[in-house]
């Protein structure tokens, strides 16, 4: 699935549409920049994010997980990545051993170049740290030589997280802030695959206009760059570099 | 002094020799790269860091103040950097307006295309933390079409606090690693001009590894990068980019 | 159990003691007010806070489990409040699903106004922590259509973080000071029921004492309120409101 | 100005227009709720917060004041508050005692029941967080007794920190939402009085509506309100209460 | 004043009573241990903490003084402390270069073991942390060989800052917690002198004993110390030692 | 193994070698002031920190283990300390409650005057923070008179951080620092047991000359004390003391 000549990146998503709101402009861009971008979604937000489903009446959790698969499926070739589902259950979301090293052989597997997850905390959402704790705990395995001897080790791609619901409650505070005007078509047609939450539509087609006008300010209003809008992301590690203008 | 078809650069310094030891490798670096990289010593350090002067006995602030000027015009030129001296005095560094607005001139005359400065708490020293508030205030002055209207103002340059003495008790934590391993000896060069403070030379050097060996572990053991000397920087400011790899 | 005419409110209590001293005054206040409110006492603190029993000698754990029961229901009784044991062990306290459905049937039956529980940290006791992460998570549980569909799912409850033993070292903060003059008495004569830990009677009552005084202070010296006793609460969400008077 | 049998709120805005984008709501609200609120704007923002006016040309520092005190007065008029400007000049600000001691006279003769200013940090903006440090000092002095003895002193009124531009850089966290529905057509009408900043209406439009949805949620979704445009702020004193409902 | 072949302690307090609730046990117990131990209070607290008075009416700023001052040299003298008065107003405390150089002077003359100050913040009281920065900068200066050269400079003295009234809204945590039982008799009859802040005797009576209880449990409940009363002390610098026991 | 009439010292050691790296002065040089000093290796660091081994090729598990224990054991005899292996594995650690009465039990039966361990984040390692998670739980179940009730309980030694890799990242920030100078000689030639790690021989001699810097600035530079090699660590507890100079 992952072509080696290729520059490559890595999304953990804790729910089936989690990376289209939070990564998707991320996404397509580097897709467009000739990234290959490979999604895991650890489960598909059966439980907890799919209430428009559950008052339809009728319903079953296979019934539900196959509707957001097929969601999820569509939206990711929209972005033009690919995509896996773990399957792993949420509200709550629980994660063993077994999960951590087949999160960790993805890790190995794809080789990524950059990783992003979820934000650190989230009093609103307990599954949405945990993803984040397993892919980095994932990725902490993948680079241990002493871990599956003998395969590739990864290097130490820098680990971004991505914008949750209520960002100050989270103590999440954006230090990147990505340009995604060129890609905004590609993410919103994305955004339009989740029909089960309409309602979450203009509320992140807001949030990009946000941190597009905030892109634009921090860039300076001399600049000639016109952004319109943005994606904000916290990194977890320093950035190494030979330059800083 | 500064070219208008050359990138720039602006470091502001507390004392006279701060920018050596804290900013030596990104000045050296940048001007390789063909920056114009302009220094602000707001003083020499007369009072503060100057014990190995004043010992030698038969000593006048003016003297003092010669000494370090030699110093530090000897370090700026193996970086290659232009400097100037506000000469405002030290413990207690206090800034009135006037210093403000020259301040804000420099950012008008220079338009740095980034900014060095202290880390924003040093409970070991007053000066540092005053000089960043300084230099980030001229900054906003010098961004206001109100000020001096009618002259150019300056875009948002991002800024970057370089490292404290003791950084975690200055609550400085380094969100970017510059590898300056192919500029190290220039920064030596230049840290040897600091005679009244041998017993530093050392100190920072050390630093400089210590920070080259994270660099490299944060860029992944995979990777081809030789880095041995680093210098660590705190952003303030989120970062505008279309790549995260 | 549950009036479902009446407003409610839902306890989660670490130890069996842990919702006498640090949330007594708020549940006999609000049993004034006319609230039901149900009290989960996870524990009985059997192994760690029950030093004097076990000093006594010729005990077992069923015997001092017995006798902790019997002081929590004596106290609930004078503050108002109905009360269950989960019993799931304390030092070190554990949670699996098992536990968290089971919190998550008590929200969705007592369909609570507001939650109290235990700080977010405490480097003193880790099963205080362990609860509040515990009913957070139920919490959210509660909310999705998803978990046990067709039920009635609870609303957004804000949750409080009663006061811990040492405030300061469990990095809490009270944002809401209570006032409980009016119901002092009773949270006192509920106290008294812990027959096992004197030695914390006066304690708490200083605290009391001292959280009045600051109530009285940030209601403003001028105020014609008459506090004298207060706890203090910090908030994990924030207020919804129409009047910041 | 002040009717002593009125409850009464008092607004310390750096700018003449901030009071409008971030507390416009909490005005107008509270002015339909019975409440005389008071605006002190200590500049017009003639230098910072202008830049469409300077670039007209032909302007000069009065032209451009006069222009902004206009449509402060406007935009006052339409929230239903008083408004009075100090002049103190804007980038830099600095209140030498005589400001300090104005502000203080101005909390003892409106006797405000609750203050509304600005973040306490503010990388971008220096004046921001130099009107709050006043705003809270004036209110510290005008309680103390021996500051003109005799006088009426204030009380203790809590103090709320409004929205910055860059809410997670100025490391400002809301918790309270305030529904500001109603009054929704009232505070974008105060808005389109800021004919210079029109790039500014409808970042603060997104603002209340992604305020509106976040106090929607926090309130449960299952609660009969209908919130659909909200205001966010930061206490800086615990709010003491008789009820955690 | 100062005895040489002593060791000393400095205590830096913003109003004349200050030091008597926050440090008079640590004073008490250092005279007892031998040091001669120097207070500064930077004002007599006339303004702003003598409410009291001021109702008595027929007062005038200097009677106010003159009452202070007599206080806290009684309490001071129970200590076993001297302690002078710079005067320098309160409500707002400024202090200038002169104001800064004087206390330079006193470090220099006391040669402090360890200094005692405010916290760094408090929303409350803005003189408290002015007075802290105060001290931390005149002991910077008396440690450049560059001030007054040619005078004995100052070494490192630890520097801890004592509890103010509400410390969790201060941001203070102790990291120390000292044994005062042996003099709480001493302090005790100092606070006693505060005549007219007779509301806060029992407060700080009970602070004593909360810090009692904490310093005993945090020293173990088998250890043989009878800890009763105790004032917690919040350390800015990191301490050197040869024992972690 | 442990003399009941000493003194005593727990380490609890994610890795076999982090001991040595973070820790060893302090054992040595209390190993040298009378203590028992014992130290638990809660795993080889098989997988995660035996890169060299592993690519020696020819490897197994088994024979990692055993090269590591050697080392290790070599190390803590230079040290003069005890040690023993809990061998729970590593890359990722997980403790379940076997392990966690277990390390109880060795807190039982050493009674520790202070027990050292790792900080409390680590994004670059997530056995490390679990290693003081498990070490201070155990502590707190040590001291419960409820488990095993009769065995003597222990105290409420204190527990300080060791220091991490990266420090800055771990938001570690050292409140002590310990003069090794005397002892680095035994500290060296224990770091010297780590053949497989020899890239750190000169990190960690860096380290110690960084913080032996750092305590001859914190005590003074007019000390008479010659320090030139330290360890820093973090308290977690407040230090109870009678003294503060």
């Amino acid at each position: 699935m992952i072509d080696s000549n290729k520059k490559t990146a890595l999304v953990v998503s804790a729910h089936s549409a989690d990376f289209v709101w939070r990564a998707g402009g991320a996404i397509a861009l580097h897709v467009g920049q000739g990234y290959d971008v490979h999604v895991v979604c650890l489960s598909f937000g059966e439980r907890g994010e799919s209430a428009k489903l559950w008052r339809k009446g009728e319903m079953t959790e296979e019934k539900v997980k196959a509707a957001r698969r097929e969601e999820a499926q569509a939206a990711a070739e929209i972005l033009g990545a690919t995509v896996e589902f773990f399957d792993i259950g949420d509200y709550p979301m629980r994660a063993d051993k077994e999960t951590l090293f087949r999160l960790a052989d993805v890790f190995r597997r794809v080789q990524p170049e950059f990783v992003l997850s979820h934000s650190l905390k989230d009093p609103y959402n307990y599954d949405h740290p945990l993803a984040t704790h397993l892919a980095q705990e994932a990725r902490i395995i993948a680079q241990a030589e002493g871990y599956k001897p003998g395969e590739k080790i990864v290097g130490a791609p820098p680990v971004y997280c991505f914008e949750p619901h209520q960002p100050e409650q989270c103590e999440w505070r954006p230090d990147v802030l990505l340009d995604i005007t060129d890609v905004w078509d590609k993410k919103y047609a994305a955004i339009q695959c989740m029909a089960g939450q309409e309602h979450l539509w203009e509320y992140y087609t807001r949030v990009a206009l946000q941190r597009g006008v905030q892109a634009k300010r921090n860039v300076g209003i001399t600049s000639s760059k016109n952004i319109i809008y943005g994606e904000g992301y916290q990194s977890i590690f320093p950035r190494v570099t030979e330059n800083l203008g």
